[in-house]
């Protein structure tokens, strides 16, 4: 499989970029590094000539091309694997893993598979409401000085670690399974949430934040299409046994 | 040895840079990396606004140290070892080295060493004349479509590869986390077969065969302990809605 038919599978995904220069800088890198679309959510007004200026001309095809969506679950919902990025180190939000590291995995997904790389804003980076939607997040390795990386320099590391990868093969012997899509993993999330809810495993009043807990044990995995359709069919056997049976 | 004290025998030097918050984006660059010392060649008035705007005042003490040459032999003059960096594979010129080999390289020099890593200007690179002072030459691996990097993305890159392969077990995942004992995971097995038999899942004539879809979904994940809590906690918490519950 070519490089260009790995790379094709990849997006870099924005969540509310504030300035245009970045998105400019962002298309560069991207381009630099194989990758040619861009999503850009819940974006603002952001000014095309500044855009321009910092993607050069050779990476205007790139911006031409972005897709603007108003809400992260439309930017989503067609990708079956979604990472997303973060320095902070907060406990609660992990396992993270280096760049390098899921940049193997990628180069082995990407060939039958839809990646999202989702970055934050400049300023708070992705919140948990955001982070809860990725298979995997992954932190960039910085000084402890010093850990806030300009949005484009960390897009960079990014796409530069899945070039490398997959311009060696990596991940090659993986010879990618069909994942599930985001929105068949978001109806099981729902369903067994219901279920985990009823049955008084999670907490009514902040079942999200339990959860996470699940949902990084599935991303974890790589959940098959088929599989989500086994877990919802053991959801569905055990709601009939622990709620129905019994009236 | 310290991190530390390897990155502080790294100096970036900046040959004739035309865009003020190019050198203010390296800044920044470098001192993610834990790389604070940046030489200036034949500078002609940059705007030191502009450099702070994009070095963000987290990185000015970096612009605060910045030192100016008018020659490039002056610079380097002081160095051991001295690192160009070029996008061009023209025949003459090599022989190139990958970021990351030169990284390990970089590595081990750097304890005992002084390092330069030298860019060349924006539009033109690094020219012959400056190669020839280097020991070696590193060619940032791109897309053959669009090769030409921003000046602080490619210092970005080599300053990445330097700071992971100088971070003790740098590169090396993490994957050092605790997996769940068999003894554990059969434990878990046992306690699922039971509950998927019950609720009529699994055939009781031959419950082994259609756990061996679970035990594979389950293998796939490398369990940790603390997750085959979480489902035998759910489990339990199930049989007790299924079963108990309703007598």
């Amino acid at each position: 499989m070519s490089l260009a038919a790995k790379t094709k599978n990849i997006s870099i995904v924005l969540y509310k970029p504030k300035y245009a220069g970045n998105v400019g800088s962002v298309a560069r890198a991207a381009k630099n590094m194989g990758i040619s679309k861009i999503v850009v959510v819940g974006e603002t007004g952001l000014d095309r000539e500044e855009m321009e200026r910092r993607s050069t001309h050779l990476a205007a095809d790139v911006l031409d091309q972005i897709r603007y969506c108003d809400s992260i679950e439309e930017a989503l919902g067609d990708f079956h694997y979604i990472v997303g990025t973060t320095a902070r180190l907060g406990k609660a939000r992990g396992p993270f893993i280096s760049p390098r590291a899921e940049a193997q995995k990628i180069a082995g997904l990407s060939q039958k598979n839809k990646i999202a790389l989702l970055f934050g804003p400049e300023d708070t980076g992705l919140a948990n409401d955001q982070l809860r939607l990725c298979h995997s997040v992954v932190t960039i390795p910085t000084s402890r000085e010093f850990t806030s990386l300009n949005l484009s320099q960390a897009a960079m590391i990014v796409c530069y670690e899945i070039f490398t990868a997959s311009s060696a093969g990596g991940g090659a012997e993986k010879a990618a399974q069909k994942l599930a899509l985001a929105s068949e993993l978001e109806g099981m999330y729902g369903q067994l949430r219901a279920l985990l809810t009823n049955i008084g495993f999670l907490n009514p009043e902040n079942p999200e934040y339990w959860m996470l807990d699940v949902r990084r044990f599935f991303s974890r995995t790589g959940l098959l299409s088929r599989e989500v359709k086994m877990i919802r069919g053991i959801c569905r056997q055990l709601e009939w046994h622990a709620f129905n049976k019994k009236t």
